[in-house]
């Protein structure tokens, strides 16, 4: 049935892919291991080659490492993690609070990646109607980087629990420029086989069949489909991953 | 001085990884051989294993192979397309309109990528004043299926020229629910070098050395650092591209 199409990877290649795809992690443990500069060169180009409406390329990269700065980001984050713990209640409170989330302190690098959506002017190829395309497009930038880094041994915490106006000041952003993702990199001590949230067992990974519609919202009819069952098959995978299917793939699926 | 960190791939899958990005294109054209339930399964799947914000997994995809209302989305992409040249004048005017920038009819799949940010009520680990996550989460997925795209030789072109209005009337999308992104999928005549709009000179490939900040907006005292050389030069790439580095790193760079 998948007869291999002139333009696919070798198994060797895609396999190199989908082990970045599945074995990347939102981390918050670092080593303080300086991460080499040839290293963080990879990972940034990444960032670049990704897709933005019209060739924008709407990115910025600010590489922190001051430590001054970075503590008042820290005391920025800590207010904000105890309002969003009062969004639960009971033991999803204590559950929330018992998660580190962060590791601002402990990267050897923090990296903002920003969003300038007029840097050409207001006229974009690609862009009428829709408002937010350039952050759509920094948004595929942060995940190049994210699996750059993973396949360079580096982890990348997303720290979200953030307020744009704080970022703004601290690193003296001009208007017209959104912080768009805080990240925290370097080397950590091991990637886990799971996400944390699903390990602690915060949230359930949803069925990926579930996620499925055909042709119009709501229609399921082709949930009975080759497509939905070979999204459930191991045999989908083990083509790839003949000896270990990552724990990612396998958790709460039907193998 | 880039000694190997334990958790890096090896050689060959860091290089999967990297093929994948830098020769990953935003396509309109298309063949219309059929996609096989088992790639196009790895793919999906692929793009459910993105980080989401506390977990939610907000995306849903929908599967359109039902040629009317493929109709109905490229009659609403004509209209705004040519709003969209109405944004340029004389000699870009024409190049926009030369410019071919969907394949909505000849791609053997759309597929609507939505977000539904209260999937699970307001509540959300890592939400509290930056309003737009759940979309950022469900950009890196949209990430992840173009890049294993690639990998299974399928192209994929995001089509941004469209009202959400549209596509929510079109495929019945529930309020709550957001289409953020439009793709026409399927196998290729071949995947260009360089990315369309450069090779049509509409625009320029920065260089990577100007988005680099350091620990504020503006502060360029990196520029003639060691990450700033490594990132214009040849010899970081030749490691991982022995024979060959890709057209769409080189291009535009002092090597």
């Amino acid at each position: 049935m998948a007869k291999d199409h002139q333009h696919a990877f070798s198994p060797e290649m895609r396999r190199g892919l989908y082990e970045a795809i599945f074995r990347r992690r939102d981390m918050r443990e670092f080593l303080p291991d300086p991460i080499p500069d040839d290293v963080l060169a990879r990972v940034l180009i990444a960032a670049h080659h990704a897709a933005s409406v019209g060739f924008t390329q709407p990115w910025d990269f600010i590489m922190v490492r001051d430590l001054l700065r970075r503590r008042e980001v820290k005391r920025v984050f800590d207010e904000e993690r105890l309002k969003n713990a009062n969004q639960f209640e009971g033991a999803r409170r204590e559950k929330f609070l018992a998660l580190k989330l962060e590791g601002i302190l402990d990267a050897p690098l923090n990296l903002i990646v920003t969003c300038e959506p007029e840097r050409f002017g207001p006229g974009v190829l690609g862009k009428v109607s829709l408002r937010d395309v350039e952050i759509y497009s920094t948004c595929l930038a942060v995940e190049n980087l994210w699996l750059a880094a993973r396949a360079e041994g580096l982890g990348v915490g997303w720290v979200s629990i953030m307020r744009n106006e704080d970022l703004t000041r601290i690193f003296e952003i001009p208007p017209g420029v959104l912080p768009l993702a805080y990240l925290c990199i370097g080397y950590v001590p091991n990637f886990p086989e799971r996400p944390v949230l699903e390990s602690a067992q915060w949230a359930k990974r949803l069925p990926p069949g579930s996620l499925l519609h055909f042709d119009s919202w709501g229609d399921r009819s082709g949930a009975g489909s080759k497509l939905a069952a070979a999204m459930e098959s191991a045999a989908t995978w083990h083509e790839i991953f003949p000896e270990d299917i990552p724990k990612d793939i396998s958790n709460g699926r039907r193998f």
